[in-house]
């Protein structure tokens, strides 16, 4: 077997070795039964076994409160873009949405097609490099919900605080943000996040959602798309993604080995503060975002000169450094450095930018 | 590593070993790419030849028409339910649908949130053990769509032959038989399956749907479930299920490997029928569904006395023959022996039928 890259993607992502390694071993017969976790009934022992440690072990890693669900469900998070209003937005009611970016505006756009949608509050005015502070919004005092992206993964913008919204619930995409520190769950109504950033491969998208939330579902919305089905079924109103429910679970056993959200946030918050100070540094590399607002997961940077990406790229890859390219929607390059892409790696890359600046800088 | 057991699972189901083994073979490191096919951007090269390849052999396999798009979706067949109707019954149109078991009442049930539907037929008056002839069926002649089961994968129940509907589209749920022998794919307006029979593994539907049928979306059809949105993006309008998909790409290599679905019949035929003499043979066992409406994927077979099925049950599972449980809604048992399931597995499963036959008979 040849080494296994530095795999820097924006997701689907990098996941720990040790998780595919295990993975990998049981396989074809898992715990000694004969079968693949593929080849299960999801009503089996063996399988509702796996699905409640998992989420057991989800609920313990965010201290999720007991009114709360957690659903695993499919069809990512843009799927969820329509599900949210069709389960949360009354036909004459009104949502507001807070403008960050990309996602964002998707999430803003689906919304749009099942009632009205105020855009409470929008980066545009900074071009997107800086996230407007709260005495900038213009909430509604009536909105049915709040709906903000707490990080950006093409932008690589990330609120480092949590909008505080009284009484209206709060609904947050943190598809490229979640596990990667502590989280106050109970200030939310709704979190939703698709795995192929720090939860496990694609296919899956975890939704968090109190309570009092469910059961408001339109009558236009699809069976599989009303949370409360979800919830009263244990997310198996149909058979569900068993293999991908399956590897969540592993990487939530990872990460509790590792010591949990708290240790995380520690690795990453160093990790990211390397990697910024680096390019801030440098006279070669340059990173737009306002520097309360950088996102820890996915670290946009560009090379002076646009030339230079292609050599910087190819350079790279030699180096097993990969998927350093940025969106095209942005340009230059990008580094995502989710819970499993480690120090290691991180100081891999800031050695060849330095390598690579000495030489073209 | 223990013997890997017979599985005898409705679905999620058994898949080749051989499959199995060469996704952990490749596991973490696909191709020496030094990454997880999980790892990769589901827009990289590597996943996009996938993806291609995968499509392009199952094309091959089912003599799919160039004027068919091959849709890799999520939420399983339930989704289906709803998708539909969303995308092919208008606001003010009719459907008609043919009852032959739960599954179809679950079509049925879905369909009737969107529009008038119109039970052409049922095997009710049969009590689901007949499927009725088209002589019987009352369709509409302004129906926007037919839609039948083809295969009732709880009753056991299969139709040998394809409904005639003129110029209306016939759309069939093929999730427990498509790929278990030829098929005239140009018969049909839209055929879709659940993965987790014939396919790969769970979290991953495939839909087959002729063009012309493309862009009839309803405007509340949230954009995930818009067939024309996903024909359009080459169903990565988001990061689509890619381990699923891929799973789904080996399953069609090893199917061409042994010959395709000419061969792939032949053995069916050949199980199904072995199974299905023994237990009309037999004076112990019987299957109550008419001769030419059996299923050949699943077999549902009651003992003469219910107080044998714990006994027959235990001694299956010693014997490493697992999961011929029946549904719950039917009692008794079920084999299930899709095209994971050899010959192999149906002879060791005749052999203890015949051993408990003799013991308990």
């Amino acid at each position: 077997m040849s080494k296994r890259a530095y795999n820097f993607c924006a997701g689907p992502a990098a996941l720990p070795e040790a998780v595919l390694k295990k993975a990998q071993a049981e396989l074809l017969d898992w715990q000694g039964k004969g079968l693949s976790v593929m080849e299960m009934s999801h009503r089996s022992d063996e399988f509702v076994g796996i699905a409640t440690k998992a989420e057991q072990d989800l609920r313990d890693l965010l201290s999720i409160p007991s009114d709360y669900k957690v659903l695993f469900l499919q069809g990512g998070a843009s799927q969820q873009f329509a599900q949210i209003p069709l389960n949360l937005l009354p036909e004459n009611g009104k949502a507001d949405y807070i403008d960050t970016g990309i996602w964002s505006k998707k999430a803003i756009e689906e919304a749009g097609r099942y009632g009205r949608v105020n855009v409470a509050a929008s980066a545009k005015a900074y071009d997107y490099f800086t996230i407007p502070g709260q005495n900038e919004w213009k909430l509604s005092a009536d909105a049915a919900y709040v709906h903000y992206t707490p990080n950006e993964t093409i932008g690589g913008l990330e609120f480092g605080w949590i909008p505080e919204t009284g009484d209206v619930p709060l609904v947050a995409d943190m598809s490229s943000t979640i596990l990667s520190r502590p989280l106050d769950v109970s200030r939310f109504g709704l979190i939703y996040a698709g795995a192929q950033k720090n939860i496990g491969p694609s296919g899956l998208v975890v939704t968090i959602v109190r309570e009092d939330l469910l059961g408001r579902a339109r009558s236009i919305c699809p069976t599989m798309l009303d949370y409360k089905v979800a919830a009263d079924n244990g997310s198996m109103y149909n058979t569900p993604p068993t293999l991908a429910w399956y590897l969540a679970g592993l990487i939530f056993e990872w990460l509790k080995e590792q010591g949990g959200l708290e240790a995380m946030g520690a690795i990453n918050q160093r990790k990211q503060q390397k990697l910024y100070d680096f390019i801030d540094a440098s006279g070669l590399y340059t990173n737009p975002i306002a520097k309360n607002d950088r996102s820890w997961m996915n670290i946009p940077f560009r090379l002076a000169d646009e030339k230079l990406d292609k050599p910087f790229l190819a350079g790279a890859d030699a180096r097993g450094l990969l998927n350093l390219k940025g969106h095209r929607s942005v340009g230059g390059m990008r580094a995502s450095i989710y819970n499993a892409v480690d120090e290691a790696a991180v100081d891999a890359l800031l050695a060849y930018m330095a390598e690579f600046e000495k030489e073209h800088g």
